[in-house]
């Protein structure tokens, strides 16, 4: 079963046609491209793309595409890069939650420069669009949780092989081409969990995808790789990984759809806390709760919960990300936790640091990940509960397209005009019928 | 000693003066630069070239920088990709013996590319190099061999270290932002052994390269990265190696130099025929041997020489590399084996068909790699033996520099007239003494 790994993935993607895939992954594929979009949108004007751009500018070739919510031009492979990194700045992207893979940005930050450069219709960028994330998805599945185990950051190093599939198809390489895209892209995976909490991680899908792109242009001229760079010896499953199942690669393609597993977070920090936050706003709304009536929140969670987002006392935005508490003041305070409810002025405001003293959480082994108990004890001695079985965001309790839109519309519109953001958004939901996807770039540009 | 790895190599490296470094080092460096400028502009008119400019000069910014050999100018990144490209394809570049990494790839491609870009004198040039080699080279001690023995192309993933650590010194970076650039430069290491024969084993050392002066830039902007990428239990020798001793990376900086360690191959092939040719050439000029007056060649080598390089009917140039015993047949009847002694019509060639066919090589466990033992019989039934104690282009036989130049004008003036080979030689001696070493690159152009 490990003979001809690369080949058989490269020849389903070579071969599939759009009609072949359902519906449902069809949207999937959609409202995946929509989060995206208003990820990378609002994520554009943070420092991060002001560095990189300050740094790459004087490289960067003609301005074939849009730097998306900025008015900067750049080259194909660098537009992708730093697409890619707005996109994942927030870290409020889109989650495969079988493999902590952030599907969409190498993928669409690659397709979407590359139809700037070339005529693709919105049929084809979804197409390709979904195709990566089938490539990179079943290549992270194979070596999960192993690869990430020791410490690979997987958005990146699977990536880059979804980003050379996606170009790969767009460029219409041939079977042994697109064996040697997925070649040169796996010859360059890379980046490490290390520069988690840097600019470095948002790096990453942005890197994917500028060399995803290159990898299937180079394929293009015949410029040649293994062609086995994903089940050789000392190809990438075997160097990268002490697991692997090449199974999961090649195992029913065109039947099982990982697109459609693809989930959207509807909080911008660390999914463990999302059961909380989630909890914390149904009995706000529930029960029209005010901050001032609150004695005190009592959690009961996940032990990754205080592991990863423990913080007493976060005095920035991104600290805010890692506090169990602020995020539970905030929910209680604004009905949400989106990006806004992150700035530091949020994190140092005294009626969020007031309540956030208030909330008290406690782990528990046998609870899931996307599970919370709250309790909260109202100051007339009213005691609430709640028990959060399923986060909003998860498979069991997607986000709806009310809530997609809601979110798409906070991140557009901090970005753009209300009325260039509202169309952005019609835009991205008719996708698969657009005639010129490359409509889409540039009705992001600022 | 585990703590503050990368930011003792970072601030050394910021604090590094020219002057500190002796003399016999700084010989070594012009030696190296030398040797590499001859593969890189020897190799330029390679199809690996061809394909990689045709798929990449669409996204290239404005022409600041030569490709060596070629009349395109290029953006400093692509520039230094493309003659990272070159300086690699023919197998023909230097060797840091203690770890097999091909030290002036990742290196020289990015300080020269630089130096088009940027204000740079020959001895900062000079200087850079030798702390990049420094870097990478102590970097590559690391984790050698484990590291390579999984199978990481050491060249490519220790060789984006030290471009960014050259490169980074002649931006004048300070020391946390050497220390991101380190970072930077880590977290895109990559390039699998898998890959050797294919056009991507060329293509490591240059996206090194490349990868390496992107790093410095944006570090040079306070694009973060992690502090600790060399040490930190996510980071590099954690996740790419089993191995690591980060006193080889630490210890006796300053004091202990690999740029004095590197060494330069005499013959275009693999290391492990070195002996074996060396024999074979020094038979041919002590006795004025001819391949009609041979009955047979007898070797005994190292068990790698019958592992590695065994084909006994190569039909192509590059197999020829693979066989000593067409090398040891173009050794005997050319005196050389250098790139014009693998090309397809000379492996093809019925003269030395008939001599090889009368090589018989044996392996032996005793005998050292850079060892053989010859015996050739006459027709006349004379009887001529060798013992190569250690190859010629190792540490202890090292070439001289009469031999590097003949190995310089060999390859340089395949591409450029001899006039202008010959004054490119001149100026990469003069190395140290240059006021403007972009010099160099401009004098290279085609």
């Amino acid at each position: 079963m490990t003979t001809e790994v690369t080949r058989t993935l490269a020849r389903w993607v070579v071969g599939s046609k759009l009609a072949d895939i359902p519906a449902n992954v069809r949207h999937s594929g959609v409202c995946s491209f929509l989060n995206w979009m208003g990820c990378a949108v609002g994520g554009s004007q943070h420092e991060t793309l002001d560095r990189a751009i300050a740094a790459l500018a004087p490289f960067s070739g003609p301005g074939q595409a849009t730097i998306l919510g900025r008015n900067e031009r750049f080259d194909v492979l660098h537009a992708a890069l730093l697409n890619g990194i707005s996109s994942h700045v927030f870290d409020f992207d889109d989650t495969h939650l079988k493999t902590i893979i952030h599907p969409a940005g190498p993928i669409a930050s690659a397709v979407l420069a590359l139809s700037e450069f070339m005529p693709v219709t919105g049929a084809e960028l979804l197409h390709a669009f979904i195709l990566g994330i089938e490539v990179e998805c079943r290549i992270g599945n194979a070596v999960y949780p192993a690869h990430y185990d020791i410490g690979w950051h997987i958005t990146g190093t699977a990536g880059v092989f979804g980003a050379a599939a996606a170009a790969g198809k767009l460029l219409g390489l041939d079977e042994q081409q697109m064996v040697w895209a997925l070649g040169i892209a796996g010859t360059q995976s890379s980046g490490f969990r290390e520069m988690f909490g840097t600019m470095c991680k948002s790096f990453h899908p942005g890197r994917a995808a500028q060399n995803g792109i290159a990898s299937a242009m180079l394929a293009k001229q015949n410029f040649t790789s293994s062609n086995r760079v994903l089940e050789a010896p000392r190809g990438f499953a075997h160097v990268m990984s002490v697991k692997r199942d090449f199974n999961e690669i090649t195992g029913e393609l065109g039947k099982v759809w990982e697109t459609a597993l693809n989930s959207y977070k509807p909080f911008a920090c660390g999914i463990v806390i999302h059961p909380s936050i989630d909890g914390c706003i149904q009995l706000r709304n529930e029960h029209n709760l005010k901050a001032e009536d609150i004695a005190k929140i009592d959690l009961v969670v996940d032990p990754l919960v205080l592991e990863l987002t423990g913080k007493k006392t976060p005095q920035t935005g991104l600290e805010g990300k890692f506090s169990v508490y602020h995020s539970c003041a905030a929910a209680i305070i604004y009905g949400a936790a989106g990006e806004k409810e992150y700035a530091d002025a949020v994190v140092r405001d005294q009626r969020i640091i007031t309540l956030r003293d208030k909330v008290e959480a406690v782990a528990k082994d046998d609870i899931r990940e996307d599970e919370a108990y709250l309790t909260v004890t109202l100051n007339d001695g009213r005691v609430l509960k709640k028990h959060v079985e399923h986060a909003i965001g998860s498979l069991e309790r997607p986000m709806s397209e009310a809530q997609l839109v809601a979110k798409f519309d906070d991140l557009a519109r901090e970005t753009l005009p209300v009325a260039q953001a509202d169309a952005l958004r019609e835009l991205c939901w008719k996708l698969e019928t657009l005639k010129d996807a490359s409509e889409l770039a540039r009705a992001a540009a600022k």
